[in-house]
């Protein structure tokens, strides 16, 4: 029955025992030789493979995309260790079913989530939290690696598709923009019709403050959004915060310079150069500092930068650029262009110069256009359809080629190409270890494809992605050493060694915790009125009470307390028909809250297999009827 | 920076070489001998490995529990080919975002997804449908094999705890039970103080019908409860329908005999044998067809069977049984004791025998209890904590031991302990290819383990669960060949050859399909008072209209048409803050229905990157405040 499939086992055993013939028989090897072959045509082409017992060396975060959520892949197995939700009510964890999650996810039930962004300590991935932002509703989202949960999202005002995320070397700020411009305005409806579009439709551009000292692990976040820009009504694709010698700026994409509202696909691909923006966030900031904000809009302080000089320029880059990614050195700001088949570099130091002249090609939308030419340091020719650039730790970019599929290395100041892979198939983003800091770790690329034609076993109309592992540590030529599907759809990934994350392993426990209870005879029903408040405790295998009797229409707070501290033991609480689910991981208080409008007799149980006896772990709500 | 977790590859590569080295060195070994030794330690060990650009060999639908989706599993690389939301919205595939979707998911959103059951045709895995059960809402899910979709949710009325799942050798029934008995109430409320447990308390099993004859790819299921039939107040774990000797039965198995309505870790683990019941579902369907169930309760017909001799039995098993397995030859009906480190075989022989003389124990519940000693055949020394029997088509049958962390296999009829491997940890259920089927195809065994301590890398106070793969065709000894995590929580999982699934890859161009647009030119808005509909083309990369204006308070249809034929290109469609996503593969037609209440400008957009313009496939909704 499984004859045509063990095809390929077969032909792989074969080719392996083949090998290793040649190997014994040829005779002419020496141990240096034969250590070699074997290493390139063995150990090699096995390097992604982890066996069963073997931890991964790396982690990689990488965005869900319009699943919503964040989803942990290990390195190099590629094996997704966990999902951790952001964006969307995810019952596996409870996430979404407890007051605290809903009130963060509010009245969205999916985001779109993009961009995941690893924070950093002297322009070094530190391990402590990833943020990403969510294109689709314009918030931003912080989950703490201490516990691998979400404990922020942000709202950000005033801005439509906000799509980029990018961090500074100390992760003080995020700087992200609007995709897609829109009117902006106060207190109302931002509605104006299309064709005020030169005067009633902005780009925008916020600065977040992080916030993120003195965070406790799991507690809720502090972001704080600091400012926002007017920019002009462009689409803002991708950010790059400077670093080192360009530290200070933030430099996006953005296409549509063109200023085109219908079928983008033809009207906003006619100029030669799009005009992209680049500012002085510390002018920025002073500014601010100083009170010297333009308005206040839906409560954020915005800066029109027509009115301060010194705070935003505009550049030509080639058409349609997607990606900018600034070199870990800072000097150089690379621009991948949709339609144009090269990186154009530009330099750091020209491009201060330039500022410091202040000689400028013209002046639109108010804002200074820098002569491209005058800072324009190099173009490599990667190939067709470059998207988006990563940095490894010996001086080499990575480009990705979406429609050549590919990915093409070059290397910096020599400006040479040095290699280029086929990817499988249509590759977005790439992402290398710490590749978008002062210090990648290198080693690792993951190519994060769009298409999986014919790559993994058909799963009907709706296929998968593919995430490609490189590794680039072996010379020139990338090697591919692994691969693996994915649910749609990761658009960006941040890289970072294991030995980096120290995660806890339980919650400690805490008696002071409000509305915690860590002693079963402690456990009770509290009512008050119609309001009942239930202070419940899982261990294995049952909870305390197990019994609870309310009316119908009583308001009731569950508070369930795991007060195991045995690491891997979490518990569920799933009750029958009333659509909750919570999870309390070891050492874990968490609420479920809701009014018992359905009379009736409902068991509720452990969802999470917790013991031999986990089925046994269930009780009854009973909720007597009105009459 | 990776130099601690570099260890693990360097070990690896290191013992690698040496064996290879010792190959060559060696020089004593012939051909037969290097080729055997080599396939022992690395084609063996890496048989789990799939290189990239190779296919799996088999698919593995495992249920998500309380994920409430269910996960696609490639064997043997335990890739994760797909999520197939069943229970759970999933942004992702618009799943949920839809009127269909949201209509089949009802008040829920959640379920606690546990028993995948793939359909049969004369005792084999067919490849069509995979059905799974809601424990927490008490329903059964319909995937359509042919779309990866889920085509039906069916509600099952009256019983609670909805967690067992079973079909016959044809697919033409589904049997599940309650696993939490409840009151039974028409028409009202099921509400009973827990101290009338004996007489206001039930189990209930029903009957699904599949009726999936003449269903088309992706459209709605029409699954039908056929009956139901009232049990003692017990809890009802697992289900196992006959096959070949056994065919007609369906066998159940309980706990809680004891009655316990608190505390059931201690109070319903006190008997030594637990009353299970087993059905003759022919019998049952003769008195349905001859319109004698005894009541209709909320539009179900009922059968109680205590007044119908020659239906129901109650057999004595040993403590707490978890699984109940039934040999392909439909010969042994294999229980796994919780609390008895047995699995107790029955042999079908003597129970029809027993159920011929009617030579019963005693009657408890009115039903007559088997004399467990006449048609106990054997109990095979497992170990500790057995949960669940599958069967491999060479006459073995592997338990899973939940306390001892182990998989044992053993021999049907001889009933001899073959093999024990350890697993990590504690496993649940174990699944075979084809292992519940009357042909199964063996070859793969997956231990579903519900811990991963010290597994794989730490992702926080929520750990993973482990899938274990182990070739159980290589002789005597089960081999472990690849392992993954997964999110919480897979507690069952059906394992078909990959030849055997033939998925379409688009959906065909239907002109005929109401509301579809397959021609630009078509594309339109159309008015009627307060009434938008919207008609919509996607294809790479941009939508018509892309501009469309409402009036705030007008209600909105919008069906997106993907025009594409060509596999692998679905577009998305996300409205910026209308928590609307949605996910058309190529040629579906998928709708929106809202109501445009916020007034303003929003831009949409193509969630899924479809062509090196995709972010230029975006367009605006205006929405005109009423003032």
């Amino acid at each position: 029955m499984f004859e045509r499939q063990w095809k390929n086992y077969k032909g792989l055993a074969i080719m392996l025992i083949i090998g290793l013939i040649v190997g014994v028989a040829g005779g002419k090897l020496t141990f240096d030789s034969a250590s070699q072959v074997q290493t390139n045509s063995v150990v090699s082409s096995n390097e992604g493979w982890v066996p069963p017992g073997q931890l991964d060396q790396a982690y990689m975060f990488a965005s869900g995309g319009q699943s919503g959520n964040m989803v942990v892949f290990g390195i190099p197995s590629m094996r997704i260790l966990k999902t951790i939700p952001v964006f969307d009510p995810f019952p596996d964890t409870g996430y979404g079913f407890t007051p605290a999650t809903k009130k963060m996810l509010g009245k969205y039930t999916w985001g779109d989530a993009h961009h995941p962004v690893m924070s950093q300590t002297k322009g070094t991935y530190d391990g402590q939290f990833v943020w990403v932002n969510d294109k689709a509703n314009d918030r931003i989202g912080q989950v703490d690696l201490r516990t691998f949960t979400t404990t922020q999202i942000l709202n950000v005002p005033n801005l439509m598709g906000l799509h980029s995320l990018s961090t500074d070397p100390e992760s003080k700020y995020l700087f992200t923009a609007s995709e897609f411009s829109a009117p902006v305005a106060n207190g109302k409806p931002n509605y104006a019709p299309l064709n005020t579009w030169g005067h009633q439709y902005y780009g925008v551009a916020a600065c977040v403050n992080t916030n993120r000292e003195g965070l406790k692990a799991g507690q809720p976040g502090k972001m704080g959004l600091d400012y926002e820009m007017l920019l002009p009504p462009y689409d803002y694709d991708l950010a790059s915060v400077g670093k080192a010698d360009s530290a200070g700026y933030v430099f996006y994409t953005s296409y549509n310079s063109e200023e085109a509202t219908t079928d983008l696909e033809k009207n906003s691909t006619k100029f030669d150069r799009d005009l992209t923006l680049f500012m002085d966030y510390k002018a920025a900031q002073k500014l601010i500092d100083a009170g010297k904000y333009d308005a206040i809009i839906n409560g954020v302080k915005v800066i029109d930068p027509r009115k301060h000089p010194g705070i935003a320029w505009l550049l030509p880059i080639p058409k349609n650029p997607h990606g900018v990614d600034v070199s870990p050195d800072g000097k150089w700001i690379c621009y991948s262009s949709k339609l144009d088949p090269v990186v154009t570099v530009i330099s750091m130091d020209k491009l201060k110069q330039a500022i410091a002249h202040k000689d400028y090609e013209k002046t639109t939308w108010g804002l200074p256009v820098i002569k491209w030419q005058d800072v324009q340091e190099a173009q490599i020719p990667v190939g067709v359809g470059p998207l988006h650039t990563q940095f490894d730790n010996q001086g080499y970019a990575y480009t990705s080629l979406f429609v050549e599929s590919a990915v093409t290395k070059w290397q910096l100041g020599t400006w040479k190409v040095i290699d280029k892979q086929p990817v499988n198939y249509n590759v977005g983003h790439v992402a290398v270890a710490g590749g978008d800091s002062e210090h990648p770790f290198g080693h690792w690329l993951v190519a994060l494809d769009k298409m999986s034609l014919n790559r993994f076993l058909p799963v009907g109309p709706g296929y998968p992605v593919t995430e490609q592992l490189f590794d680039i540590s072996k010379g020139p030529k990338m090697q591919l050493v692994n691969e693996a599907p994915s649910d749609r759809e990761p658009h960006y990934a941040t890289i970072i060694p294991a030995n980096l994350i120290h995660p806890l392993n339980v919650y400690p426990k805490d008696t002071a915790r409000p509305n915690s209870t860590w002693n079963e005879a402690q456990a009770k029903v509290v009512r008050n009125g119609k309001e009942v408040k239930v202070y419940m405790t899982a261990v294995r295998s049952h909870f305390v009470p197990d019994n609870i009797e309310v009316n119908q229409g009583d308001h009731v707070d569950l508070y369930l307390t795991n007060i195991e501290q045995q690491p891997n033991i979490t518990h569920g609480l799933a009750i029958s028909k009333y659509n909750i689910n919570l999870a309390a991981d070891p050492g874990e208080t968490v609420r479920a809250s809701f009014t018992a409008d359905k009379a009736g007799t409902f068991p509720f149980y452990c969802t999470d297999f917790c013991s031999a006896l986990h089925e046994e772990m269930m009780g009854y709500l009973l909720v007597k009827p009105h009459s």
